[in-house]
């Protein structure tokens, strides 16, 4: 809330031209709970969502009494850990370098309780301009290689209409890969170079979103390996304090090729001390 | 999406004057990951959210080495249940009577890998017209009393500009209580009369939210003890498939006391087969 | 193992006389997954143990096509936080003092991933003769009152049949206030005074079990509120090593009324860097 | 048990010569929890283990206050799904075929909030004869290839020294692939015909138990391929009511090479409603 005025909100809605609504979310499918568990981008090894049906229909099928009157409830339970499992968004505690967070908190108050300084919950919500950068299609590519780093001309290219307070949408095209084969998703993953951040941080961003894991690229090893200087959360996150949105599902977006700023809205999950959340944003066209 | 036409959608986003963004949700605060874990309004019994952190800075602390060329990273878990202990939606396929979902979808399609009709994964995202019922507010009060149950002459003495497509905010003032006792939280709660849901139904909105936990009063028991014709979640969402939002906190937004409508936007989480999503609603004013 | 030489468990299998096996667990019930979620004593505030079925009998009811040529499966998953809520032994890692753990291992070492020295997974099991202090019946008492302390004179007089190696289980009654009232229960606990831990770390026990939650009495803040030097967790954890086991039921033991040792079998789950783990102990009279 | 009278209980102690004691549990090591977190055999697509800590020795390097006088306390959680992932036991409740569990109990009982019939906390405790077959051993090699059925000729020429109320304790290597691959592990497993099956059931046993995931074999998809009729769950749980006892750590026991019976016992978890329970196995030799 308080990285937008209101006088920056309002000109973001007035973005919007057809009032077309976009979910920018891939769904969240349960390791446990889908007859077709693992057919979701994520990175390897990362727990995946655990979604429970703690009551449901089948329940009521097996003998299982109404509530009352005759109402019947199905219940549930989500155990999600976001950080390379599915869309989400990056709290200002999530990477740090040396003893201090961003905005020099110490990182010791980052404890199992919880993060008291930066977690996920002070952000409120983010209603901005966002910004497609749709790579692939300004190269003619339907996705972008793995070991491909976007680089700040690229991206000036695009557009260079980036004002205080929007959104940078970086498509890859990359999580188009995993319908072809997971393990092609898992040999690495194009992002974003180090002069791309520096040039995207330089505008005061409220967030930067890509459908990639990381926002930088990611080796075979689904590490980044810039240096220290060079690495994406650093500049973007840690020394600039602009939100992080990742694994975002960008095809329908893509599709709908804005050739203009749209409205950007992101509300991550308030839990408290949380280093993340998932998300599901949404561009109002 | 299919809520909304875009027109609906670009008049919402028109009943912005100010650009103030208001977050609705309470703060996620897990069980066993707080020095404070049962501070937040919650029915009695129900599993509280668990928020665990699987690496901290606690862990550097105590010696872990950084990633790479030094990175520090905090990464986290949650589990919730978000009926009944946060700020949520309700899927259509939450609550029934008979065999049958909203339109018609039999109910045994509701399963423990989730709900193939009626998930909330369908929903998108909620971009509407909102227009807040300040019910204490109109009656002098600081908050509803449990046994209170708002009538739809009620409703319609705050206001009848309703439209298709809007939402209605129906505050009660209820979450209150609990920093005074959570026991008082517990002993009932207020909420609409049978005929007020039928009266909203008449408008064909796209979501009733509330600040209390099922849209309808509760007994001392928590439960709702109406009859099925009169039940307020068989009213609006099965028998009219208007999504609820419950649990709401709606004190900034009292306090910023609209006199008109402003754009409501919620974004639940796609959970495939989810009976509801915790949310973070936003109010931009 | 290793705490128990080859001869130590030839001796403790010799105790048994009739072959009757007891087990001296309470039943794990999920919050979430039971019709009676809250009828097991548990110490409040703690999370309770959550039960989950991936795939059961209702969703066959409903519709769910059998494996293969016509097997049909039913799976779960438990969560559980086991201090204070179940059954339940703790690791040499569970608590301390300063800056060391049990035998001058660093306490940094316990990290969010887990304990590398201490944990749980190092115990193997515990096969050991149990001698039973049935103190309240002792006295004549159907339970032991909140604030009551066992001494070690009260348990001398019981018996001082305690050989290196053996499990001394102490009976207080108390999770019979459950049934009566959760408020009695959580009233406070009786326990062991630190006289009594003393004595019993001079046998050099293999284990203490209790049906109380501490082995230590509980004040009506649920706290051990001894001094350092008193705390019964530092007395016989931290200072000797000594295993504790908490939340046992020993009515049913009681009422088999042993007049003498017995084979006491516990054998936690190697839950590697565990501060403890739900057990199922076992009697073997 | 009801399945051990005491006079099987005593003959089972009686085996025991040496008093040694070992763990036949692989450890539990958790998805998010560990630095190493893969490392564990398990069928592929099943949800890891996953450990949390609420609090550790990190939290007090970081500047958490001690409790009262001065005691520090970690505590974690664990969520386990067991079939498929860890050392489990499987309950009379985890398989079947048609509407009826074993003993013609309805499969309808077997409902999201758990089975209440033939649940895993019906079990008690297993103490037993242990019988070892050591397949592999007896053939020479280092472990059965993965396409290997172990007939019951095979068992017999091993021994046919088996009473009622015996373990059958399975070893066939196949963990020991893990190692080497975990594609090697995933590509099928040795285990159990149909014929062995029968012949363990005719011996009215307690508890059969193996190193493999699923007492039968497995084919390269991870299924078991038998017809109904030679389905080893099926004819061991279903139909004769003999708890199966799956992904034992058996080479330390292996290791002893015990030429006569030893003692087994197992106390699974008294999970209400569970399908299976995480178990450490114990032998004494």
């Amino acid at each position: 809330m308080n990285l937008l005025s209101g006088e920056v909100v309002l000109n973001a809605l007035a973005a919007a031209t057809t009032g077309q609504v976009i979910s920018l979310s891939m769904p969240i499918r349960g390791a446990t709970s889908s007859p077709a568990p693992t057919t979701i981008p994520h990175l390897r090894g990362r727990p995946l969502p655990q979604h429970f049906m703690s009551v449901d229909g089948g329940d009521y099928a097996a003998g299982v009494r109404p509530i009352g009157a005759g109402l019947r409830v199905a219940d549930d339970a989500l155990l999600v850990s976001p950080h390379g499992t599915t869309t989400h968004m990056d709290a200002l505690c999530h990477m740090w370098s040396g003893e201090s967070l961003y905005n020099g908190h110490p990182a010791s108050r980052v404890r199992s309780y919880g993060a008291t300084r930066c977690g996920i919950e002070t952000v409120g919500g983010v209603v901005a301009r966002g910004i497609l950068f749709d790579v692939p299609r300004h190269l003619g590519l339907t996705h972008l290689p793995a070991d491909f780093r976007i680089s700040a001309d690229l991206l000036k290219e695009i557009t260079d209409d980036l004002r205080p307070g929007d959104v940078a949408v970086i498509r890859t095209g990359w999580p188009l890969t995993w319908a072809r084969s997971p393990d092609e998703y898992w040999s690495g993953q194009p992002g974003l170079a180090a002069d791309a951040g520096r040039w995207l941080a330089e505008h005061d961003l409220a967030l930067v979103a890509s459908d990639n894991a990381a926002i930088g690229g990611l080796n075979p090893r689904q590490l980044a390996d810039e240096t220290l200087a060079d690495d994406l959360h650093l500049i973007l996150l840690w020394r600039h304090g602009i939100h992080l949105a990742e694994m975002l599902w960008l095809e329908d977006l893509a599709d709908a090729a804005p050739d203009h700023p749209f409205v950007f809205v992101a509300a991550p999950l308030r839990i408290e001390g949380g280093t993340g959340s998932p998300i599901n944003p949404l561009a109002i066209l």
